[in-house]
Formats: structure tokens, sequence, C-alpha cells
């Protein structure tokens, strides 16, 4: 991809302070132009696309970085991704945000610095970062390689959440040329994915990667995934590479064809919340991705009495209205997954590149990113947006 | 109990028409008093107490239960009992309903007449009627001990639910002095369950036991119970006769001593959710009883991460809002259970009888059923009231 690509001038100069004790630079074996590392404690200079407001527009931005801590790693950005959850965040819909504010939590690039005590990452790796960036790293969920469910709360997500080291006081995200993070955060992608394939998988994988794996499923199982974009078309590939019968369930006639070719045994055109009767208690495991209101007790209907329904993505206001007496005729385990933690995170890239499993994608300027925001809503994605980096 | 009292003069003349040969009239060994059956094809006269609109006060009312048909028993009713269902329904808090309606799903009493093709009970017998009056008796559903879960839709509710072979129109339940009933739906009362413990079994008692039975729980796994009305107390109850440790979940201190007297090892009195924290992934499964609007997410933080955790009891509009962020913490597993099928309602009462395990009762008269209500609703139920039939 664009590894071998020299610093641009303006990374050149990002980058031109002199080397530090506290930041050890490795050459990484020619993969990239060795850089002189930033400055220790000289915060890292950034830039990006931000919204200022709810509006869903979104506008070039230069903002500042941390340092570089001894734990910490720099990455340049190379690509990042756009999901749903960005457009929910930034226009309020979980509440109010904090502006300027820079999205994006699918995001790969090339390692350009590391701190004096890091280990896992050399400089020219190829790393990418998904949806949090902090936890205590000493709570036993932690330490279980479950840093989402933080036991102190101490989880810190990528972009809008308080962050006293940040010069802007809240995590900023990864519609940006670079991020510092520290590096019990991020992962290795496999040389065989390509890094603008890769992005999906730090969200849009991982999300749907570990219920399915937690589903247990067997060869045949019938699965099902309702909505079919940037994660449910993940999930289909997903749960078909694992040998279910994959049932998929969209509003979208038009995405019958992409979805049979993803795997899926049949597509069901949801016009009609009636369609679904037809498939009436039909389905092992049921993984919905529509991250809006909907009828969860409707898709309940499609799983066998007892079964297991996970729900992924999130709606407005974190939460779904559920009709207890439409859960009850079928007893379905109904729960929420979110993200998965860095030990899944790096197992799913690895899952991915040996089960090739890659997500669909189509590559984006930085300007047009608000015009993708909208036909991420209109469903319109085809499935993910990726965001060249370069042209923040 | 009261079988050994003759029939009330009323009863004597509802049943002194000519016994017909289409109801079988069985000597019962001298439990009951012998009387003509009721002819065929001639409506049952019943008295009970029915609400004439959604105020939630209750009147006598006299009406007609249909003719005792071939596979139809006619049952005296001594005892009926009240659930916070009943007062939800009538009320209107689950949608519009038809007045007068006569409430009530937890009945017992003695079979006074059986129809021609019934073998499954004798006049004299004790017998009881719950949730459900009626189901297509031919599905996969119904044949397999699901009548709950009818897959035609066939599933009649006891009190409310259109019904063409009711004079009034609808199903009408137990706070009355009889009820007419298809034999499949009437279940045993083993002798060694007194019968006005035995009513608040065939709702309260099979909601929790279902779920309860469901879950297999090991000896000494953590269990909870929040709400501790008349399906709580008796979760409780259920849930330490197997071996469980038991913790409780109420708002109303004053139920702490005899919360342990049911066999819970602590009580948590939830004056404030912030109470649950102390409590945060400790247990291996709840039941909630809660029957009104309550956050759900805080109570499953209770439950050890993929957990398991069954909602009993409807709220208004049949319906919860649900944090999904909230659930995604712990990835717990909701469901809402209903009632039970019809073995497995027999099933509670066999198991009852054996492990010893009775509901906590307050004998009332139908006099008194407007006050109970009220009290039902203001959490003062100590912990099912059982209405005394012949009061109606």
């Amino acid at each position: 991809m664009t590894t071998k690509q020299p610093p641009t001038r303006r990374e050149f100069l990002q980058m031109s302070a002199a080397a530090s004790a506290a930041l050890a630079l490795t050459s990484c074996g020619g993969a990239v132009a060795a850089a002189p590392a930033p400055r220790a404690g000289t915060p890292i200079k950034s830039r990006g696309y931000a919204a200022f407001d709810a509006s869903g527009v979104l506008k070039p931005w230069e903002f500042e970085r941390r340092a570089v801590g001894d734990n910490d790693i720099l990455i340049d950005i190379k690509y990042a991704s756009i999901c749903h959850s960005d457009i929910h965040q930034l226009e309020g819909d979980w509440g109010p945000q904090q502006y300027p504010q820079i999205p994006g939590h699918e995001m790969v690039g090339i390692v350009a610095a590391v701190g004096s005590k890091v280990t896992r990452f050399k400089v020219g790796d190829r790393a990418g970062v998904g949806c949090m960036v902090g936890s205590c790293l000493e709570c036993e969920r932690c330490t279980h390689g479950e840093e989402h469910y933080c036991e102190r709360g101490e989880t810190l997500f990528t972009y809008g959440y308080p962050d006293p080291r940040a010069p802007t006081g809240i995590t900023q995200g990864g519609y940006a040329n670079n991020i510092v993070v520290r590096d019990h955060f991020a992962v290795h992608i496999p040389e065989t994915i390509p890094l603008e394939e890769a992005a999906p998988l730090l969200c849009a994988g991982i999300t749907t990667y570990s219920p399915i794996m937690q589903a247990n499923l067997e060869i045949g199982d019938k699965v099902g995934v309702a909505g079919i974009g940037g994660l449910g078309h993940l999930a289909v590939k997903l749960a078909a590479s694992k040998g279910a019968e994959v049932y998929a369930f969209t509003t979208s006639p038009d995405k019958v064809k992409d979805i049979l070719a993803f795997g899926a045994k049949e597509v069901i055109v949801v016009d009609d919340l009636q369609k679904l009767r037809a498939h009436k208690g039909r389905l092992d495991y049921l993984i919905n991705t529509i991250p809006v209101q909907y009828d969860v007790a409707a898709y309940a209907s499609v799983v066998k009495p007892h079964g297991f329904y996970t729900q992924v993505g999130m709606a407005e206001a974190f939460s779904l209205n559920v009709s207890t007496i439409g859960l009850s005729l079928s007893r379905v385990n109904f729960n929420v997954a979110l993200i998965g933690g860095i030990p899944e995170t790096q197992e799913v890239m690895h899952y991915c590149a040996d089960a090739s499993v890659r997500p669909t994608t189509q590559l984006i300027q930085a300007s047009e990113i608000s015009d993708a925001w909208v036909k991420v809503k209109n469903k319109q994605a085809r499935y993910r947006y990726v965001i060249d980096a370069a042209t923040f």
C-alpha cells in the first residue's frame, strides 16, 4: 500500500525535532523512511476532519495530540473508516458532545515512533486502533482481555471522552493523519491484509466477530444477520466462514445479489415486518446490527425457542424499547455486545487474514466524509467507506 | 378445607337439572355431595366479582359460562388469588378491555361435572386452572407441552380474550364461584397442599418455577430475585429449595425479616439503585419480577458476565425500555418468561407438594378485592391475597 511513500513535507516537519532519550526510534527495514522521533514531551501536531457541531458536517481541523509517553506509540494513519456510531455520537444521538471533535475508531497505519518502554511495536510496524484507547489494565477484566468492561470504569473510548492528557481535553479519533496511543490498545495488522481493508475490522470486525465466536456455532447452524451494512456484511462473511447457513435480513432489495455473494444462503427483504412470519422459529442464532429503533420482538420471533439473539450497534440514546410479551413468546436470550477486548481484536485480524474474510470497502477522500455520512444514514454505503488519510 | 361442605342453595339449584348423556357424573368417594350434573347444552350460571370499567373497583356480577362440553369440566371454585396482572389488564395498562370482565387466573376447587369424553378428571377431584384455557392442541408446541406458545396463535388466556363459545363473548376468569374449562387446561392439586395455598401456584408458581428450573442451577449457585411480591417470594422459596444461595432485592425494608425466613441468604434493600453497585457481577442468575417500568440494565449489572437474567411479570404496554449500552457491559442474556405449559404447571404442583414449598397467603373476602388491589399496587401484599370463593 502506501508504506513505501516518503513522509510528506508536513510529516517531515512534524517529526523533525531531535530524537529524545524517552523515545526509541528503530529502523524498520526500509519499509518506511526513518524519520527523527518527536521530541519527548512535545505534543504531536495532527490534522484531520472534525465535527464542529451536531450538524453532521465535518471540516478540516488542526489540533494537538499528547506527547508520546513511555508506553505510547505514534501511528501515522493511512486509512480510517466510517462507522454509523461516528454519526450517532457526533450528531448528539447519544448525548451532548464537546466540539471540535474528531470521530473515527477504525484506523490503520504505520508506527512512526515508540516510547522507551514499548516492546510490542517498533517503528515501521503496521498497526491499528479501534474503539478504545485506555483502561486501568489492572482489574480482573482488564487483565483477562476485556478492557471494554474495565471494572474501575476507566475504559477510555477513542473519541469524545474526557482525557486530561489530551491537549483538547477529550480523546480525538481516527479521521486524522496520526494518533498517539498506549501500546496496549494498538493491534498488529498481518501483512496479508491490505491496510485499507484492515481498518473496518477494528470496529465492524471485532463487534461482529466476538459474539459470533462466542455463540459456539456448529457447522450447519442457521444464523441470521439483520441489517446488512458495515457490521452486517462482515457478520454474513464471518458466519459463513464458520460453516453456518446464513439468512440475511435487509430492507434494501438492491443488496440481495451482493449478500448472496458474501456467502448468505438466503436473503429476506424485510420491506414489511410480516415477511418475518414465514421464518418464525427458524434460526439457532441471530445477530442484529440495526443501529436505530426497531421491533426487537419481531426479529426475535425468527429465533428458535430458547435460542440466542445478539444486538450490536447502538440506537439513539443507547436504548431500545422492547416488547416483553413479544420476547416471552420464545424466551429468546437477548444480549447486547459492545466491541471486544484487545486480545480478541488482535484475534479477528489473524482470523480474517487466515480465513480470507475481507470487508467490502469504498475508498473516499476526506472532503467526501460529510456526503458519506448522509449515504450511511440513507443505507447507501456499499459497505464500508474508507478514508484515504493522505487527503486529510 | 371446604371440600366437605354441602353445595350452597344456589349451587344446588344450578346443578339440579337432570343428568345428561353428554355428562358423566362420578361418585367422588364422599369428598363432596353428589349433585346432579348440569343439563347438557345449558349454559352454566356463575357469579363473581367483575370490573365494569378501568377504575380498579370490582363489584358482584352474575353471568353465564358456556355449557359443559364433551371435553370440558366444571369446577366449583373454592379459592382464587390475586395477581398484579389482573390489575394491569383490567385497568387498561395492556390495552382497552371489554367490560364487565371477571379477572383471575389462579383458581382451585372441586370438579363438579365432567363431559362425556373426559378421562383425566372425575367429579370430586381437586383441580386448578391457571393463565390459559385453550390452544389448538395439535401444533408442534401444543403437543410438546408449550400450549402458551401455540404456533397457530390460538392460546386462549383465562379472562378478557375473545371466545365465541362464551355467552359474554370473552373468557371470564376465576374471581367467581365456578368455571367451565377444557379438561386439558386443568391440573390436579395434590392432597398434601391446602387448596388455598395451591391457588397462587397456578400463575405465580409456574411463572417463577419454569425459568428457575430451566436455568439448570447447581447447588450453591448465586441466584438473585428482584421484586419480592407474589411472584418474587415464591421465586425465593423455589430457588432456595434447589440449593441456591439466594440474594433478594426489594424496595420494602419491612419485608427483610420475612424474606430471610423464606430462605434468602441476603436481602438488599434497593432504596437507591446505587445500592446495586456493591453487588456488581455477583450472580449466576437473576429473576426479576418487577411488574412496572424499571432500570433493567442496573439490575443486569449484578449478574456475572455472560450470565442469565429472566424477566417475569409484564409492565405497562407489555414493554420495557432497555439501555443497550448498559446490557452490553456484561453481555447478560436477558430473556422474558411467560407462565409455562400445562405439563410444567402440573409439575410445579407436585414439586411444591414434595419440596414443601408454599406461598405465603392472606385470605380475604370478595368484598375486599378492590382494597386488596390498591394494596398490591402499594406493595402492601404479604404476599398473595387469596379470595374465599364462598363469599362471591
